[in-house]
């Protein structure tokens, strides 16, 4: 399985994240904020904008990909709890958002969404995340 | 596939909805508040907090069941965009929000979670809503 021919991120996601790589079906970015480690996947499919509008392979798929990513965040940062949402109320490209949180964390235990905390990576702390995370997850290129 | 002996609904959840019926991993929940459309699905399993410490049965599983959920939702609600989230910072039992948005709701674009929009159903908005629910939802009983 490969992208769309026709997929190609949305800006706004180009311009909030850094992107570590890709799976068999998604985009691997990280969001620009290091308050939190916050993964972004992105089916790349174009034209999609709810997760039942995928096919039931790429849903199975997705299900698969937002689990292993869960899975590695929560075992490298410690979470409390793990946030995985699909929103999109304001870029309507097929994203899902999984956040690690801390019952300390800025913004607990409120979602984290139109909060004010911001903090954006430095490349040393960027690069040993993004290491981290390429070494738990399997398939993660 | 049943449910765990030991599991039992968090009571925060079952004070917070009415039940609608079960599906084959979940029982299906509507939050007392019909400014959305609000459905909140439990996997029946005792003492799990992460979707991704459901086994992959089950998260596949779960996957089906959100997405029956969402596509019928915004089928019969006409929502401009379905949200579906765990977070489960306050709840800790394992539950996924599934809520119809429309882009001149109270919050859009904003999370629904936190906002002060409330309006408990009337039985007669609850009961049909639920008859459609069931009507558009094979495997919900």
């Amino acid at each position: 399985m490969s992208a769309d021919k026709n997929f190609a991120l949305h800006t706004q996601l180009d311009a909030d994240t850094h992107k570590i790589g890709t799976m068999e079906l998604c985009q691997v970015l990280l969001m620009n904020n290091s308050v939190w480690p916050w993964v972004i996947l992105v089916p790349q499919r174009a034209d999609v904008k709810e997760m039942h509008d995928l096919s039931e392979q790429d849903q199975l798929l997705l299900m698969k990909e937002m689990m292993a990513i869960s899975t590695a965040l929560k075992k490298i940062t410690g979470a409390d709890k793990m946030n995985v949402a699909n929103l999109g109320n304001m870029v309507s490209q097929l994203h899902i958002h999984i956040i690690g949180r801390l019952n300390m964390d800025p913004a607990w235990p409120n979602p984290v969404w139109g909060t004010p905390h911001k903090r954006p990576w430095t490349p040393t702390d960027l690069k040993q995340f993004t290491a981290n995370l390429k070494n738990e997850v399997k398939g993660l290129k």
